[in-house]
């Protein structure tokens, strides 16, 4: 059995939820769940063996030696800023897009960004979800390496530069893909089609893509050039102007990129 | 054992491929490959037991009675002009967004779409493939909906209209997801991290995205409005504007359509 912690984690939205027991169940103590709304803390407090709810950022008198900032990217510098926690602990944040330095007031910290994207009401495999570490020092490394590994088969070091990077990869595979699936589904209901039609074709195009250059097995309209079929397509938007928009820059951007493709559907 | 055809493909990509197979597979005899490049064509019937390469579109001698175009779509105007058929025959082509009425000339016509999208190295389970049928007379579908049947186990009746909605929705969800997916795969190259990091994340929002609406559990930065980030990202793709052009048209699309959810990566 690896070593065990006594940890805080500062946050109670969807990843809380998952990482939380994560710990718990890979035999660490969770001790302190905060929200600034103690009732979304307790939803999850309740789901562990000891730990309490909070909703002041004043640790100072906690137990725990490790801390971990699970909170939306654009809270953490502010609330960093007011949390108090007791000497000689270890503290990391969970954002993908947010600079290690964002700690610096803290002795010994880390970043521990798992890849995944979390949902309440969907169970993840918190061992095959990739995380991400970059630490400040060599102990927090340790620290953390042995947290990561207690709960992941799949971690990765990377840097704050690398992180970003991946982070912006992510966005468009996957926040912008969502979207896409979306105004797919949309589409569909203004036709009074339903949306498992898609399923099949959907489930290849990202199984294929996944296994090459996605660029090299470009299919559609804008790869093969056939101005017919996209003026139609922009004529069938023309009420949704957010639509058409990003029709015409995927489009152009497809020319650009993958116009030497002239794959077949 | 249902009732077999004599058919003849015009056309010699990626869909011929595995459609020429799968109909002898169910029974058909295919008698004929057409491309204007006749060494495409034999690169289909040296796949089949009968069939014979052919480059040109009098197929007025031809022995049978079904004839199936499937070429790219701005073709099917000008292919159609030019091939000769013997009389009595069934002709259908399998074009997403083109009009049944591009056949007008020949007296019994179809569109047979097969929903899926299809590569010479990839193995397609033909039966699992959605076909959406629609005919010009009451015998025409009957022999399409014949033939559909006996290599699809999903047949759905489209009109002409419908299938302009359907074909629209599968541009943004497979082609343009594509894309973005390249894009992914790019940035990851440019900080050289592989791109199987992001296989876990892309499954699990695929996943999810399919058994909801997706508009309801976006996330990511433009849905939480959470502009350091989205500027952050934007000045990272300021080389590559094809990029950023996508970055800000999806992103304003997400705050238009999802702003009301407040999602936590």
């Amino acid at each position: 059995m690896s070593k065990s912690y006594k940890i805080s984690i500062i946050g109670a939205g969807n990843l809380s939820w998952h990482l939380a027991p994560a710990l718990e169940a890979a035999g660490h103590l969770v001790k302190e769940i905060y929200s600034r709304d103690i009732s979304k803390a307790t939803t999850i407090t309740s789901r562990l063996y000891h730990a309490v709810p909070k909703d002041d950022l004043d640790f100072s008198a906690s137990e725990s030696n490790v801390f971990i900032l699970s909170i939306s990217d654009n809270s953490i510098k502010e609330v960093a800023g007011q949390l108090q926690l007791p000497k000689n602990v270890f503290v990391a944040h969970t954002s993908g897009t947010t600079d290690i330095d964002t700690l610096e007031k803290f002795e010994n910290t880390a970043v521990l960004y798992p890849l995944q994207t979390f949902s309440k009401s969907r169970k993840i495999a918190f061992t095959q979800v990739p995380i991400c570490l970059e630490a400040g020092n060599e102990v927090s490394r340790q620290v953390f390496e042995q947290i990561a590994q207690s709960i992941s088969r799949d971690i990765r070091y990377l840097d704050s530069e690398k992180r970003k990077g991946l982070h912006l990869a992510a966005v468009f595979a996957c926040n912008f893909t969502n979207h896409l699936l979306g105004i797919a589904s949309h589409i569909l209901q203004c036709e009074d089609l339903p949306s498992n039609i898609l399923h099949a074709i959907i489930s290849e195009t990202i199984n294929k893509a996944m296994e090459t250059n996605p660029f090299d097995v470009q299919t559609g309209p804008a790869v093969r050039d056939d101005r017919n079929t996209i003026a139609a397509h922009l004529h069938m938007l023309a009420d949704i102007p957010e639509f058409g928009a990003i029709y015409r820059a995927i489009s152009e951007s497809i020319q650009e990129y993958s116009s030497d493709q002239k794959n077949e559907d």
